[in-house]
């Protein structure tokens, strides 16, 4: 059973990561970063000891699992400095959507992945329960069961999902994350061009987000592109080239492919 | 005070305000409507009386306000029909965020705008004091004020909202409803093209909403597009382009317009 963990990184997964661990009761034994305030505050919170990414020859603890929570750039580094340390049946995982399971050094033989699907500030408590936690890992036998376990005392939602359809989630999260806050932040200074409160989108904004428990989302498209409303579709357009023209292809884009999706529907 | 409506559409704003003026304790004398199954079924759940649109002649009933909840390109038409039958003095309003007052007939010296900011599904209940509405009017005096307490009756956000600010309102709504569900439904068929659940999405989803309430949208950014991550960017690029290529170009546009947004943050 995992008890001991040794964290690597001190950004936001390894915070909000590091605190669901802490409060289940695992021991962190370690909290290794590059950036030496972050690290040593997190360690304290953490009840762990800081210790720098530079001088990860220190880090020659045993510890049941070893998390890797770094950029996903400095991942394969950071491994293969691990991997002179540690012996080769450690195991060790790393937190990253977007990174294929081999870049761990091959060293260890209990490579996993243990990727926490949710954006992350610093400053916003998340309910881990409501994490889902996506599971790979190279072995098979006890060390799957225990990784298993261990997402599952930390979050209701606990999946198994191979090399190629992490990345495709990642992606996918891109869409629905990234690209939909970005939108949220184009309506704003749509908005504040006239004075408008953000807030009063909020209603309609959740009310989006509601309807995907009933209906799937080209179900419940609506608006002047898939009624095919030329007329309203000028307007937005010759409007924003006056206040923010630098959307407009932004609105001309996702106008043509939300008429492309549905330009079989009978019923749009 | 307005007690007595006559409701002109049967589609999804008239049925969901004729519904909630009808919780209001609102008399609904007609609905007149287009397509008489809609109508007749609406006027059944209204206790009220269903008028062919096409026989609008027969609506020479008095009410204290008259609501045009027709679409959008029908609103001209149907205000100057109801011109040649009914006094200058009527109350006339229409419920469209993306059309002018003007384009009511200005026999009407009532003229309103009475535009509730929601998405509304037929099978959908809305909780209607949750709607924002936006009004508008030519008229002062004690009109104006009844526009008001009808609108206050249903619901908890009322703000006027001049020509100018409604549409821009209305646009902005397209990106955070419109484009956002389409966004939605580009993920879900990412996903399904590795057979992986759409749901795994929605605390994610959730999250970003949340996030408003703390943090403007900007300072909310998280993803490869904001952090510069050339190499995450390129692998969702070939992914897109094997399983997705139709989707490219939006990838492409929206990481761009967030780089280009956050180009000159220090913090990204």
């Amino acid at each position: 059973m995992i008890k001991s963990i040794v964290l690597i990184g001190s950004g936001r997964v390894a915070h909000h990561l590091g605190h669901a661990l802490y409060n289940q009761g695992l021991q962190l034994v370690q909290i290794v970063g590059r950036n030496s305030s972050t690290t040593a505050q997190l360690a304290l919170e953490l009840e762990s000891v800081a210790v720098g990414l530079d001088n990860l020859q220190l880090m020659d603890i045993h510890a049941d699992m070893y998390i890797i929570a770094v950029s996903d750039s400095a991942i394969a580094k950071v491994s293969s400095t691990l991997a002179q340390l540690l012996p080769d049946h450690a195991l060790v995982v790393h937190t990253s959507g977007a990174t294929p399971l081999s870049k761990i050094d091959r060293h260890f033989k209990y490579r996993g992945v243990f990727y926490p699907l949710q954006t992350f500030s610093r400053d916003q408590v998340v309910d881990f329960r409501e994490v889902p936690i996506c599971l790979d890992t190279a072995s098979t036998g006890h060390h799957r069961a225990e990784l298993e376990r261990l997402a599952q005392s930390l979050s209701r939602y606990v999946v198994w999902l191979n090399e190629e359809q992490r990345a495709v989630l990642h992606l996918a999260a891109v869409f629905v994350n990234n690209f939909t806050n970005h939108l949220f932040g184009v309506a704003s200074q749509i908005l504040a061009s006239k004075a408008i409160n953000f807030s009063l989108l909020k209603p309609l904004i959740a009310e989006t987000i509601r309807k995907l428990d009933n209906l799937p989302p080209p179900e419940a498209q609506t608006g002047p592109a898939v009624r095919n409303d030329q007329s309203t579709i000028e307007k937005h357009q010759e409007l924003l080239q006056q206040i923010h023209p630098e959307f407009l292809d932004i609105y001309q884009l996702l106008t043509r492919s939300i008429q492309d999706l549905h330009s079989n529907d009978q019923n749009a």
